[in-house]
């Protein structure tokens, strides 16, 4: 029995729609997270951030850990005071982090030394200390487990044995959280490619028990089709009654395809990346806004969508403000991006309500597939 | 008689309040004109903007003229629709943007041809251009008239000369301008620190007949004793009846002695700048959130101040976010930083419509004094 509980309200086939119960409020699934890195969701105001839909957002150890560090922000009243987000937050274990950022690293079975990215100070996190940071100092509500990332691809027998060592950081995180009142953890499933690691990674994890279930290891260069393949045999052996998280995923696209195999939450930094790019988001994918023909087009990014950043200001405006390179023009595509995220997750939501789920997902597959043709023509036409 | 009324209230001394009443809204003074260069104030929302009392802003002719072009607006509906700011706009005439920014400069009696600092493309302002892309183009409520500006320190002959050329454009700018039903001009006096050429630019300036008068040449570096000194020998020759605008100004000490020499309106980069610079300001002057007593500090900014930015961050978070180059640091900072500015000057119009305004001048200069003590204090322990 889990601290929070997860009452599934519709399923479609292999998609569920639910909703999981915090202290801190409900998480509508299937859910995206924003992420806010530095205790802040880049270039957006934290009531901006709740009016898009969102219910949770992502911190990140190791950044955190760095500056302010997770004492400090111990000392300043938690993560959620510090950050005035008021809503449930879910923390990474610092572990992609230090894999993809961090220099100097080294990996033994007792945890990983690394050097800051920043000033090169030298810092240790084990799945000990990653909990102690996450759910005592930071405050999270979700804490997940340290694991090991390991390289795409990656040979069978070095995806093995980093698998097995994340299953001893599972239970060693499990040990080191132990029981909390108002507090959940998630462990992760590893395996990178392999059938048999990943069922073996998803047993090991059920049997420690985790209050929720990720999947990593994805989104990390293997393709799309890949990552289908791999959520195809690696959810099955996810217990049905607990949450399914797919990190750091992803596009649009993506999330429709995930969702129709079971997984229930998300986080990603692209829509608050890409705003800061100039690209705004939407069903048909990403759209450049500093492209020539939009300097004197006087339609907003999207009429529909019940955000003013999506709704109140014409291609022209946003065209301009890039080229001139103004705040404004992050501040804007980040939050329509976010809205444009959480809105989707709405419409999936709707959808499997009813029962209607396949069918919006060929709609959506239909109308990306547009966005691709019409990228590659206008690409080819430039050439 | 003018197409704006301009109703003064009270008056202190010389200090006036009033209310200059425009077709879209009206202009509480002594007032404070936030910076929305390129059709944007850095870092906020118009909506943000509007909050904290902003009646009015300002448009920088030479930076719209150039991206997206004057022309461009004008297709898109004007700057109002363009940029959504729905209340009263003054424009600059881009006379001083092309001195302090673009690059190889000719000035004739013509006009100034000069290239942009963009791109390089070769660009001419006139007067009649000027009003042309001001108040035909943009849609500017209150236009400027093209003026010539000065280096500081500079000759007599040259800044009689500079003057009268300046008297000559203003000349053409009311025959360019001509008489509008919903659009105000106003002229600018130039004379240096000379006393004989601001009373003969002051005159001049009257006779043409102007909805507003500007002081121009001012904070170039003259400093701020200077400043009063100007002030002091040039506003007894403009009229009582029509608002005084004294242009770029300025750190809030100044905005507090100008009103004392009867100035009505400012504009100032000032408070956006430096909020992207990390610096938060307040009657004690600029504070830096960077500074290391801040890093545990959980007070917020001002307390008082009914600013979301100024009240429900913390100083540790603003120090956090400026340290991490955080989008939100700037945002939150200029945010205050106008909230602050547009705060003092509705103190200032209480006090002059208490007949207090003598007392609040001396608690200000108290306090800013306070501040300057510190700053030198703890400048001299950093040496």
């Amino acid at each position: 029995m889990s601290v929070f509980p997860y009452e599934i309200k519709a399923t479609d086939g292999e998609a569920r729609s639910g909703v999981l119960k915090t202290p801190r409020g409900d998480i509508r699934t299937p859910a995206f997270m924003p992420v806010g890195t530095a205790a802040t969701v880049k270039a957006l105001y934290m009531d901006q951030v709740k009016s898009t839909g969102a219910d949770i957002i992502l911190g990140n150890t190791y950044h955190l850990m760095l500056r302010p560090t997770a004492e400090r922000v111990k000392r300043l009243g938690g993560l959620h005071k510090f950050s005035t987000w008021q809503g449930p937050i879910l923390t990474d274990s610092g572990g992609f982090q230090v894999w993809s950022l961090s220099k100097l690293r080294k990996m033994t079975e007792h945890g990983v030394t690394f050097q800051s990215h920043i000033d090169g100070s030298k810092h240790e996190l084990t799945p000990e200390r990653s909990i102690e940071i996450q759910a005592d100092l930071l405050g999270a509500d979700i804490s997940m487990q340290l694991d090991e990332c390991t390289n795409f691809p990656c040979p069978e027998a070095e995806a093995r044995a980093s698998m097995e060592m994340s299953l001893r950081w599972g239970q060693r995180s499990k040990d080191a959280f132990g029981t909390r009142d108002s507090q959940a953890l998630f462990g992760i499933v590893q395996g990178s490619v392999f059938p048999e690691l990943r069922r073996a990674s998803a047993e090991g994890l059920r049997k420690i028990g985790f209050d929720g279930y990720a999947i990593g290891g994805l989104a990390v260069g293997e393709g799309i089709e890949t990552m289908c393949d791999v959520l195809d045999f690696t959810v099955p052996h996810l217990p049905t009654e607990r949450p399914r998280y797919l990190m750091g995923v992803g596009k649009p696209i993506d999330l429709v395809r995930s969702v129709a195999r079971g997984v229930d939450m998300f986080d990603c930094v692209l829509p608050t990346r890409s705003g800061r790019h100039g690209q705004a988001w939407s069903d048909y994918g990403p759209l450049n806004v500093k492209r020539a023909e939009f300097i004197d087009d006087e339609n907003p990014i999207n009429a529909d969508l019940d955000c003013p950043a999506s709704r109140d200001y014409s291609l022209a405006y946003h065209n301009h403000l890039f080229k001139s390179g103004e705040y404004l023009s992050a501040m804007l595509l980040s939050w329509h991006n976010i809205a444009y995220f959480e809105d989707l997750m709405a419409r999936i939501r709707d959808s499997i309500t009813r029962g209607d789920y396949n069918n919006f997902c060929k709609d959506f597959e239909s109308k990306w597939e547009q966005g691709e043709a019409a990228r590659l023509e206008r690409s080819a036409a430039a050439n």
